[in-house]
């Protein structure tokens, strides 16, 4: 257990006002398994935990659905959640990802072979949460594998007493994968979860739910409207980079142009570097906030706008305008000053748990994805199912499971689910397979025109759009229905009410 | 393949007026662990299937939840599913559980050790189910396993469009655990089962939820409103073992007297056939039909009224007193006059899968019981967790779960639930842990007085109390409802609707 202070390392991560988070990091011991007893390993799963403004008695459990990456990321990111605490009395809780962070059930073999990475799938990391979650509940006053086993104080008379009904609501909250979680937890575990704000989930992102090109049309969107020849030059740079990586001296030019870490040598590398920039795209306009920021990476405010800006005429000869292109990525890789080349080998979003996420989208998270150079700004790339699913066998020894999470979650079917918010931002790429319309009175769509990537559960910042603004306060208004239906409803607390009506025996 | 008529197997099955159910013999192979990746087995689970009246476009599917035995038993014993089929144009189907019947996921050696064994959950059941109901809705044609490696069929175009949307409702049937399940299903994966019939499903009886004493009450109930001397009778019953068989003399009269197949040489044995007794009048309760039937083992009509004929004076000698007990057991154990003698070794209901049974009473299926000789007509004894553990890790090397389906599926905060009729009778032993008040307006308990457990999904019978065929009604209009819902509800079909209102790409 130790104390630290959360605060963006960076100075450029201003809009920490209140000069940053404060939490304890804590570790709770979960089974790898939950589903069967063949395994009966555990390990020990992160969270961050502050209890400063809890009311233990009944005030509500706001907990962070940890997503693909090192917890601390999360928190940092997710000022909202901080900024709500006091005034609802709530305990802070961000619990880190199976298979992300430090949470690894297998240490540094975790990833060796399918015995062991198998066990990361989304419904172990929930039940993580619930087993979290229980123990959280009973004020931690005994450990999670005690909950099990205490025979010792087993009631005989009533069956025992000790069951993990909780007098606390509890709030899950998760951005983009997170916001998934935080959802399917509601779904999965309602009398756990009382209500969800899920931001920037991509919930239908899969096979049969949303067509594979959506995604890069949203992503071309931000910068057309952004600027028309932006999306335009991006849009001839792949023709330029072809054509100038035709030759050896121009592989040489472009690789000394671009002040590449390794030069580029064949096609492959000229692949390698197209599809490095086209993530980088797609990142800008995830994280495309208003102010400066250090989600994935340090950036600028409006970091699409000042890419953009060099990119003015995509009528340029092919040189010149790779030299714009240049201009405006290197808004991106080198806004600190600090990179000394740009390499193409190493994720554009170095803070999230790739190995963890590749694994994934190779199982339960297969996500299709196309794009066709006519309505977006992308080369053409149709969804290749069979190439993903070799790349997958032969990486993990996996086959993907394309309609899992539909079976799992029920996909555009949610009649039967209740109190989740579903937020957006029409800036975001993954607003194409979010939630849109309200689903039932309780399952909302909150649609924020100038939001990119869960910008909503970021910290206020005095640059926030009218949009995310209002989009906060409707979530505090739930969050307070939630909890007062919660704690006023009568099933809540009425256990063996049912023995007052049993007949009643003639002996 | 194979066509079968599923004739109750014994003359006095006479309830069965229309000669018996027809139906297919069927085998879906599935995987054996649904949660992880990392076994890669399957196995072929067995299903009992009849479409005559099935309206493939849009007709229900009327799905049993087998529970713990060989799933031909449940369909010979659930014949409103079939009396109501051809109204609703339904699929009739009967699943059996894994690890019962012939649904072995490791055939003969499926209980040998727990990386076998370990497998026998609810929740890897119901994805069983799922798979099923995914295979099923797609009218069969394709496997599946193919289900979930069709990249050849893969439209690159929308990113698939095979997905298990079904557009055939599915109702969900089952008794006892079977009725959990059946109400596990709705709440765990509403989007599959649009509604689920719950008939004597003991959801509560767990830790923290029923007092261990409730049971063995209703039980003790169901005699004494028989008839008072009945109940003082059993209770003194034990007593009077006790004083007889403190000698060996005793025990021989009492072997010979009872018939025994093997005499009484020890206390242990004693202890035996005290519990064998004990089980036998909880059986006869549950199974306490208005007319003659063949569920756990044939019996006549209102068998606890055949039983408590001869005991009718709680006065009488010791020796007088367990003839008089020994002349209703009879009833019981002896009902064809086939059996030679008194078999107290082998379970007083042969046909369930005891051993898997016993296995999930030591996993997550932990029921707490006790009785205390004062408020019902049992002997005492407390409930002993310690005891039952330590047998646990004996017998299988596991620790009973004790708070698993609690944590699973919400224990007694059923708020956000949906669409489940929870029915029990009011002599059936196992409403002491069943719903028997509305939960919410769509959530509801139907409280038979009349009716012992699951009667209610029987075929019909000129003798079924007036409360039963009631109930019957109240199950019918309620699936109209569900069903009519599910077929006009505007989310269902709408995929892809939320295109229209994405953004327009200025390029």
């Amino acid at each position: 257990m130790s104390f630290t202070a959360c605060l963006s390392y960076l100075a450029i991560a201003l809009h920490l006002a209140n000069g940053g988070y404060v939490y304890k990091t804590e570790y709770l011991t979960v089974p790898v398994d939950h589903f069967s007893f063949t395994n009966k390993d555990t390990f020990r799963m992160k969270y961050l935990i502050n209890d400063t403004f809890w009311e233990r008695e009944k005030g509500p459990i706001f907990f962070y659905a940890g997503n693909e990456g090192a917890i601390e990321m999360f928190c940092e990111n997710t000022g909202f959640m901080w900024e709500i605490a006091e005034e609802f009395r709530a305990l802070v809780v961000f619990a880190e990802h199976r298979y992300y962070g430090v949470s690894m059930p297998y240490g540094n073999r975790s990833f060796d072979d399918i015995s062991r990475v198998g066990y990361l799938t989304s419904q172990q990391a929930l039940a993580d949460y619930v087993d979290l979650i229980t123990y959280l509940s009973h004020n931690g006053s005994y450990s999670n594998r005690e909950l099990y086993q205490m025979g010792d104080i087993y009631d005989t008379v009533s069956g025992g007493t000790l069951a993990p009904s909780a007098t606390n609501p509890v709030i899950a909250f998760g951005g983009s994968y997170g916001g998934m979680l935080a959802a399917w937890f509601r779904m999965k575990y309602p009398a756990i979860i009382e209500g969800a704000i899920a931001s920037s989930a991509p919930i239908w992102q899969f096979t049969g739910m949303t067509p594979c090109n959506a995604f890069y049309r949203v992503t071309s969107s931000v910068y057309t409207d952004t600027s028309a020849e932006c999306g335009l030059t991006i849009l001839a740079s792949w023709k330029a980079i072809d054509n100038v990586t035709k030759t050896v001296d121009g592989k040489a030019w472009l690789s000394q142009k671009w002040n590449l870490c390794s030069p580029l040598t064949n096609d492959d590398d000229v692949s390698t570097l197209k599809d490095w920039v086209s993530e980088l795209y797609v990142n800008l306009a995830m994280i495309n906030y208003p102010y400066p920021a250090n989600f994935l990476t340090p950036l600028p405010g409006h970091p699409v706008k000042e890419v953009c800006k060099p990119m003015k005429n995509h009528k340029e000869d092919d040189f010149t305008l790779l030299g714009s292109v240049f201009k405006g990525l290197s808004v991106y890789f080198n806004y600190t000053g600090t990179s000394k080349c740009l390499d193409i080998l190493t994720s554009s979003a170095p803070t999230l748990g790739e190995k963890g996420w590749s694994y994934q989208s190779c199982t339960e998270i297969v996500m299709p994805m196309c794009s066709n150079g006519i309505k977006d700004i992308f080369e053409k790339k149709p969804w290749n199912f069979e190439e993903n699913a070799r790349y997958c066998f032969e990486t993990f020894g996996v086959q993907p499971s394309i309609y899992s999470v539909e079976k799992t979650y029920g996909g555009k079917n949610l009649n039967a689910a209740s109190n989740i918010i579903f937020s957006n931002g029409l800036l975001d790429p993954w607003s194409s397979g979010g939630v849109l319309q309200d689903i039932s009175k309780t399952v909302l769509a909150v649609v924020i025109p100038e939001s990119a990537h869960h910008l909503d559960l970021r910290a206020s910042n005095p640059k926030d759009p009218e949009s995310v603004i209002k989009a906060r306060k409707i979530y505090k208004n739930w969050i307070k229905k939630w909890i007062f239906h919660y704690q006023n409803h009568p099933t809540r607390g009425s256990n063996n009410s049912f023995v007052k009506q049993q007949i009643v025996l003639t002996i």
